[in-house]
C-alpha cells in the first residue's frame, strides 16, 4: 500500500492529546475517521510525537497507508474537508517509501513553550501560553538551561509513568527568546532533541521558571539533574504553552 | 470624580463588538458590569476605538470615572477579577485628569490585520486571522497601498452606515510585513492614522488582498479611491484578522 507522510497542525485545547483512547476525543482518532471517509478502514496511523492533553502542534508528522494511489495535494485537501470543523489541519502531504516511518525515522523533534509573565489574565492566548505573575530573569533561566543541554540521565525530568526504556537523552538546544507583550513579557523556550521523555519539556520549563522567578539558583538545576530523582524536579509547567513545532528526518519528505 | 485610563485587551470572538447594545454581549458592557461590582453604578465608559463584532484588541484604551480614590494597580487587579471568565483583561491603569478623554484626546490609532495565505483551514488562529487561498504578492500590495497613504477622501473605503461627518482622513502608514507560516505565508498589515472611518481598515485590506492575488492592478486602487464611490471598493475583509493594537496621546497616560 502506498504510504503518505502528513504534516499536521492542531489546537490541542479540545483534545485529550494525540493518542487514540477509548472514549476521550483525540487528534489521532479524528484523522483516522477522516481517512475512513476516503477509504474504508480501519486506519491506524503513527505520529512522531504523542502530545498530551492540551498540547498543540504546528509541525506534527504522521504516516498513513492507503490502498489508492492519491495525489498528495488532493489527499491533503480531502482530509481537511473531512476534518472540519475540528481545529486540525493537514498543512503538507507527500508520498514516502514504506520503509519510512513517521516516528522511527525521525532524527529530531522541536518544541516551543510560551510563557507570558504579566499580572493580567490572558485573553487571545488563553490556553496557548502559560501565564505566570513574573517578572522572569531570562539570563538566569539561560544559565540554568546550560546544565541541561547535552547527554544526561533525565530521571528527574520525566513523568513517573514514562515508558521509555532509558532515562538518558541528549538535549541539543534550549534557546530562550524574550519579547514585549501587552502588560508584560513573553518568553519562548525553543527546545530540540532527537527524542524526549514523557513530560520532559514541561518539567524543564517549570523548573527553569523557578530560576527565572528567583526561587531557584541556576546551580540548583544541576543539582536536581544529578539527583536522578523525580522529587528533585521543579513544578511541571501546564500543557497550555507547549507546541510541537517540527520534526526532522534524514531527508525532508515535504521538500 | 477621579478619572482612570484603562488599557484593555480582548478576544473579540464572543462579543458583538465594543459598544454596549440592548441584548448582544459587548466588551463595554462587561467592563461596566465589572465596575459596578466595585462601585454602584450605572457606569458609562468611553473608548478610543469602537471595534466591530469579532474584532480584537491588545491596546484599546478607555476611561472610567469612579467615586473612590483607587490605587491604579489595585483597580486593574479588581477589574480583572470581576471580568473573569470573559476574555477581557485590563493590562494597564493610570489616574488621569478630568480634561483627558480616551477618545477625543487620542492623536493616533494603530491597527494590525493578519492575513494567512494557505490552502489548509486555520486551527489555533481560527478567528484571529483571515485565511485566503493565496499566494499573495507583498510587493504588489505595497505598491497598491502607496495610493492610500496621506490625506484623502475615503468615501470608497468606508461603510455606507459610517456616521463620521467627513470622509476625509489622513493615513500615516500602511506597512505590510511577510513571514513564514506553516503551510503558507503570513502577511500582517500595520495601519496607523489619527482616526479611521467605519470599516476603513477592513475595506483597505480586502482591496489590497485583491491586488496581492493578482485580480487587481496596484493602479486600480488609485482609481477606486478617486471614484469616491463605495461600489468601487474591493471586498471588505472579515473582522477575524483585525486587532486594535494601540492608541497614542500627547502624553502617554501609562508611562
Amino acid at each position: 500500500m502506498p504510504r503518505y507522510a502528513l504534516r499536521i497542525e492542531y489546537d490541542g485545547r479540545p483534545f485529550a492529546g494525540w493518542q487514540r483512547q477509548d472514549g476521550p476525543d483525540s487528534v489521532q482518532q479524528r484523522i483516522e475517521t477522516a481517512l475512513a471517509a476516503l477509504e474504508s478502514g480501519p486506519h491506524r496511523i503513527a505520529a512522531a510525537g504523542r502530545t498530551d492533553t492540551g498540547v498543540h502542534a504546528t509541525g506534527q508528522v504522521a504516516q498513513a497507508d492507503l490502498a489508492r494511489d492519491w495525489d498528495p495535494f488532493r489527499l491533503s485537501e480531502a482530509l481537511n474537508w473531512h476534518l472540519k470543523p475540528a481545529p486540525i489541519a493537514v498543512t503538507a502531504c507527500a508520498r514516502v517509501t514504506t520503509d519510512w516511518h513517521a516516528r522511527f525515522t525521525a532524527v529530531e523533534r522541536r518544541y516551543a513553550f510560551r510563557v507570558i509573565a504579566r499580572r493580567a489574565p490572558l485573553t487571545v492566548d488563553k490556553g496557548l501560553a502559560w501565564r505566570v505573575h513574573g517578572p522572569l530573569d531570562a539570563d538566569a533561566m539561560r544559565e540554568g538551561a546550560t546544565h541541561l543541554t547535552g547527554r544526561h540521565d533525565f530521571t528527574t525530568f520525566r513523568a513517573v509513568q514514562c515508558q521509555a526504556d532509558s532515562p538518558v537523552r541528549t538535549l541539543d538546544e534550549i534557546r530562550i527568546s524574550e519579547a514585549e507583550y501587552p502588560g508584560g513579557r513573553l518568553f519562548t523556550f525553543h527546545i530540540r532533541a532527537r527524542s524526549f521523555l514523557h513530560n520532559q519539556v514541561r518539567s524543564i520549563v517549570g523548573t527553569l521558571e523557578r530560576v527565572g522567578a528567583g526561587s531557584w539558583t541556576p546551580e540548583r538545576v544541576a543539582d536536581a539533574l544529578a539527583a536522578r530523582d523525580r522529587a528533585a524536579c521543579g513544578p511541571v509547567a501546564p500543557p497550555d504553552g507547549l507546541t510541537l513545532t517540527g520534526v526532522s528526518y534524514p531527508a525532508d519528505p515535504f521538500a
